[in-house]
C-alpha cells in the first residue's frame, strides 16, 4: 500500500496579485487541513486571466521562478506543511516567456516545466504571451509519487498523457483556465472533461485537473485596441480514478476544495494486468513523432 | 454539407458459421432497410470467440480474404445495397495468421488491415492466435467518408486513433468482442467505453463500437488442456459524436441494430476551429514511438 491524498483547489481570482496568492494561501491551508499530500491550484492564479487581451504592458507580469511571488510564498508553505505542490506562472527567461509551472516539495524546487502546447484563439490569445515550451514533458519524482503536470491545453494532447506515463508518471495534474467560447459558442466543458477522462482511462492513472471560476470583463481603452469582452471560466474542476470515473467534483461557481485518496500501488497492478504497455508497438507509432510510418 | 449514416449491428454469435454469417446478413439488410451508408458488425462475428481456449485446430478457421465467406457473402451484399462495410475475419496469409479486416465499399475490396495490438489474458488468448499486424494502420477513402479501423485491443490505444485521425480519418470504427473478466473480475464496460469515448474527443471525430453479447461457454477436454471457463460479452456498442457524446448505444444482452447521422464538412470545421492539430508538437512526442526525446 502506497497511499496519498491529493487536493484540487477551485477558486475565482481576485484582482490584486497579493490579494490573489493570499487567497490562494488560505484554500492550500485549508487543503492540508483535509490532509491533502498534493495541492493543484489552477493555471495563473496569480492574476485575472490576462491573455483575453494583449497589451504589451502584460509582458512585466513575468518573472523568473526566484522571483514569482506565489512560487516564493508556496516554497514556505509547502515547507511549513510537507506539500507537494506545482505552482503555475508566467515565467521569464531573458526575453523569452513562457506558461510554466515550478514542481515544489516540501521546500525544494523540484524543476520547472513550461507548457508544450499554445492554444490561440479570439480571447485566448496565448501565442502573442508565451514561446511553445522548451523543456519537454516533465515527471517528477516526489515525496508522493512520480508525478507529470501538464497546464491547460496540454490536457487536450492525448500525446501529453501518453509522454508523461511513459516517463513513469502514477499521477497526471493540469492547472487551467478554461471557460466560455463567446465566439462559436459552444459549452466545452464536457469536451474537455472526456478528453481528460479519455487520457486517465487510456494510461490507467488518476488525473486531477483545477479550473478558475468568474466572470472577467475587458473594457475598450486605445492600448487594447479597443477591445470589449468577458469570459466565464466554468470551474467543473474534478479527480478522476485510474480507470477514468470521476470521484470528486466542483460545480461552475464556486470556490472549493475537493480531495481524494489513491493507492498507488493499486494503479500500478491495474497498468500491469491490464496488458496496454506489455502490448504497444512503438515501431506502428512514428506518425505521432513526424516520422514517416 | 456531407451527410452520411453509420449503424451499428450487435448480435450474439450462434455456433454454426453458416447460420452466423446469415444472421449477419440479416441485421447488415435491417441497417440498409434504415437508410445506414456504412455498417459494423462485431469482431470475428463468424464464429465463437475461439481465443477462450487454445486449440491448434482452430488455425484452420483462418482463410484469405478472397476464400473467408463473410468476405465473399458482404463483397455481394455492399454492392447490392451500396454499402461500406469492414468484414472483420480470421485471415490467413501462408504461414501465418492475422485478426483483419476487409474493407468492402460496393462490392469492392479496398484492402486489408491486420490488428496491430494484440491482447493476451487467461480468456482472451489472442497470441496464440494472431501475429501482431504488419500493415500499419489504414485509413480508406471510401464513398462514405475517410474510415479508419481499429480491431478490439487496439482501441484501447490512444495511439491507434491519433494515427488514423492524422492519416486522414473522419470517422474511427472499431469492431469488438470483450465481456467478463473471469479472473481480475471487474467489470470493464465503463472503462472500455471512457477510452473510446476519449479517443473522439481528443481527436474530434465520430466513434463507434460494435460489441457482441451472449454467454460463451468452454468444456474440457484433452485438446484444451482441460480448459473450464466461460465468457458473457457485454455489448453496450455505442456510437459518439466528434466531442465523445456517446449519442445511440444498445445494451448489454439483445441483438440490436443502431444508427446515427453526421455532418462530415461540420466535424472537419470543428477539428479546424478548435486548434489541436495547428499546435501539436511532434518533435516532443518521441518517446512515443521508442526514439528518445
Amino acid at each position: 500500500m502506497n497511499k496519498i491524498k491529493i487536493a484540487v483547489v477551485q477558486l475565482g481570482v481576485p484582482d490584486e496579485r497579493d490579494l490573489a496568492v493570499d487567497k490562494a494561501e488560505r484554500l492550500v491551508r485549508k487543503a492540508a487541513g483535509m490532509g491533502a499530500n498534493i495541492v493543484l491550484l489552477p493555471e495563473l492564479f496569480q492574476t485575472p486571466y490576462f491573455c483575453q487581451e494583449r497589451r504589451y504592458e502584460h509582458y512585466e507580469l513575468a518573472l523568473s521562478a526566484d522571483k514569482d511571488p506565489a512560487v516564493l510564498r508556496f516554497t514556505e508553505i509547502t515547507r511549513e506543511l510537507s506539500l507537494v505542490m506545482p505552482i503555475s506562472f508566467y515565467e521569464r527567461d531573458v526575453n523569452s516567456f513562457y506558461n510554466s509551472i515550478a514542481m515544489l516539495d516540501s521546500g525544494e524546487l523540484l524543476g520547472i516545466y513550461r507548457k508544450t502546447h499554445i492554444p490561440d484563439d479570439h480571447f485566448y490569445q496565448e501565442k502573442f504571451y508565451f514561446s511553445p515550451g522548451d523543456t519537454g514533458f516533465k515527471v517528477w519524482e516526489t515525496r508522493f509519487g512520480k508525478i507529470g503536470v501538464g497546464i491547460c491545453w496540454d490536457q487536450w494532447f492525448p500525446e501529453s498523457a501518453r509522454c508523461m506515463t511513459l516517463m513513469g508518471a502514477e499521477l497526471l495534474l493540469y492547472p487551467t483556465a478554461i471557460g466560455s467560447e463567446p465566439i462559436i459558442e459552444c459549452d466545452s466543458m464536457p469536451h474537455w472533461r472526456r478528453c481528460m477522462q479519455g487520457h486517465a482511462a487510456a494510461n490507467i492513472v488518476p488525473v486531477a485537473a483545477a479550473n478558475r471560476v468568474g466572470t472577467e470583463r475587458i473594457t475598450p481603452d486605445d492600448s487594447n485596441a479597443g477591445q470589449s469582452s468577458e469570459l466565464t471560466f466554468y470551474g467543473s474542476s474534478f479527480i478522476t480514478d485510474c480507470y477514468g470515473e470521476i470521484l470528486e467534483t466542483c460545480d461552475r461557481t464556486s470556490d472549493d476544495v475537493i480531495i481524494s485518496e489513491f493507492d498507488l500501488d493499486k494503479c500500478r497492478s491495474a497498468r500491469q494486468e491490464w496488458g496496454v504497455f506489455r502490448d504497444r508497438r512503438p515501431e506502428m507509432y512514428g506518425i505521432i513523432s513526424g516520422k514517416n510510418c
